[in-house]
């Protein structure tokens, strides 16, 4: 397949690999690049020195094109910026912050910009930034999350309608079905997070895996909408903050239930009591760990299934 | 196209069109069996006496199949129950509320039966209770809804792999690429809503109908979580119901400012700042008020050039 997606990264197929905290190093992020799709490092979790290691390390491991996911809002972000550019990673996938910010100094050098929105009008601001292309991340997504609340099936035509840059679809998107389901509604590529967070290569806590796979419909809530909302799985953390929110504590108490290092602590500890077990709605729809390049193929045969499918419908 | 919802209710488009409260009677629903899909009215916002007027009119307005949507937990379901067995109406959609409790007597008389749910496992006991179709409806949908706030992308292939009989998806679909994706993700038909609801035919008020089409993304939310889920476009009501729920107002107080009868006002008088405007997030996508069989000839046009177009995907 060959679209602006596939192009804009000379990648084989238009699927993209979150670049998800505490889950997407080096490891997994060269696994999907080989694979065909293009791999991601999460910047987020990282402190700069490690993002070095890992963007060396997943050179190493690949001779395929793979980016680096960096949050705007992140403290260090222009130690990480620098990193980037010092290390010539070709591909920037942003989030959570203005994409005027960074974008000009990243293209200057080169880099392929690309901007995450949970909403058109920040779609629009990206496109006008100088992006090269918009992922649409719906409700369903796991980690933060807008506060519009917009879902997949109602963002992606939306955005598409918006903007003249390719876009990508994410959130709800496990299946080569919900990836021809994303294609329908006008996105030329996916970023999947989930599903490749249970994938062998995923540096998350094996705990926190088995978690996800066998976690059921209405398991993740998008929570803590006072600070910034944020999708997880329930688990007594969850508890905790709704039985706050529910007897109307303040941001301050909010804050410091949360605390520092909930993430980790889930994620990348497999606390699964105290942990905040960021993940998306379509973890209920995950049953099992596999390789990434597996997990690519499978999506990637059952879309190709499904599109010769549909081409054979009679109506 | 044939297919089993096709064939289940014998018309021409696997589209139905939602019995929506207020806007759903017998001119839009017979508008839309007229142009091949399946209209129904909606019997949750009628007196009996009404239900029987509106079921008598489409009667007289077409030869083709029609239905009518029963909110099970209405006071005077049995009245609403009897008069569609006496009216010898074909096909009843059933939705809020326990499958069990009038699907076997319906079934006795004859009729079709189809459940709403917003969630697999409810999608279970549907099947269990006889019924001969599901509507997986997601979070997007207008009005009352689930408390999973499962979204279509993600139900839909849920319920698909849950149940045996056909199902048909709701919630986000407004147009032939929306009704494309639900295909994708395994549904066999759409039930739509919002889109019906800014037609020439809806019962709605003009009010109403603009505030649809001049929404934009983000102007809905599901609210009143405790109580029953509801989602409306924003308006002074919403903020009223937001400034409450965010000082911890109680049930009671949340109930009192809800009071009787906010969904008639705003929706068929029109109020549309004392009213509650029930509306699906999709309504950001709609811009334009139109005959109900220009809607669906709409949809079914685009739905049948994007299948060409995928088949055509050289991949």
């Amino acid at each position: 397949m060959t679209n602006r997606i596939t192009q804009l990264f000379n990648i084989r197929y238009p699927v993209i690999q979150a670049g998800m905290i505490w889950t997407a190093g080096w490891r997994l992020a060269s696994a999907v690049s080989n694979a065909g799709g293009l791999g991601l490092i999460g910047s987020g979790s990282m402190y700069p020195d490690v993002l070095r290691e890992h963007i060396r390390k997943c050179k190493q491991a690949t001779d395929k094109p793979f980016g680096v996911n960096v949050p705007l809002i992140y403290p260090d972000i222009d130690k990480h910026i620098q990193i980037i550019i010092e290390e010539r990673v070709k591909i920037v996938f942003s989030s959570a912050g203005n994409p005027n910010t960074w974008t000009p100094l990243l293209k200057q050098h080169g880099v392929t910009v690309v901007h995450v929105v949970p909403g058109s009008k920040y779609a629009i601001k990206a496109e006008a930034a100088g992006c090269d292309a918009v992922v649409a991340e719906g409700f369903e997504a796991g980690g933060h999350n807008g506060r519009e609340e917009t879902t997949t099936i109602c963002l992606v035509p939306g955005v598409c309608q918006s903007v003249k840059i390719p876009v990508m679809a994410a959130g709800g998107i496990a299946s080569g079905r919900a990836m021809m389901a994303a294609f329908a509604l006008g996105a030329e590529g996916v970023q999947i997070g989930s599903r490749f967070a249970a994938t062998e290569e995923s540096s998350a806590h094996d705990h926190f895996k088995q978690a996800v796979i066998h976690s059921a419909e209405g398991d993740t809530m998008l929570t803590l909408k006072e600070l910034i909302p944020v999708r997880m799985l329930k688990n007594k953390f969850y508890t905790q903050v709704k039985e706050a929110e529910e007897r109307c504590a303040g941001k301050e108490e909010l804050q410091l239930l949360l605390g520092r290092g909930r993430a980790k602590k889930g994620i990348f500890e497999g606390n699964l009591d105290e942990g905040e077990l960021e993940i998306g709605m379509v973890s209920a729809l995950i049953r099992d760990i596999r390789p990434a390049a597996q997990v690519l193929q499978d999506i990637w045969k059952e879309f190709c299934s499904l599109q010769k499918g549909i081409g054979e419908w009679k109506i």
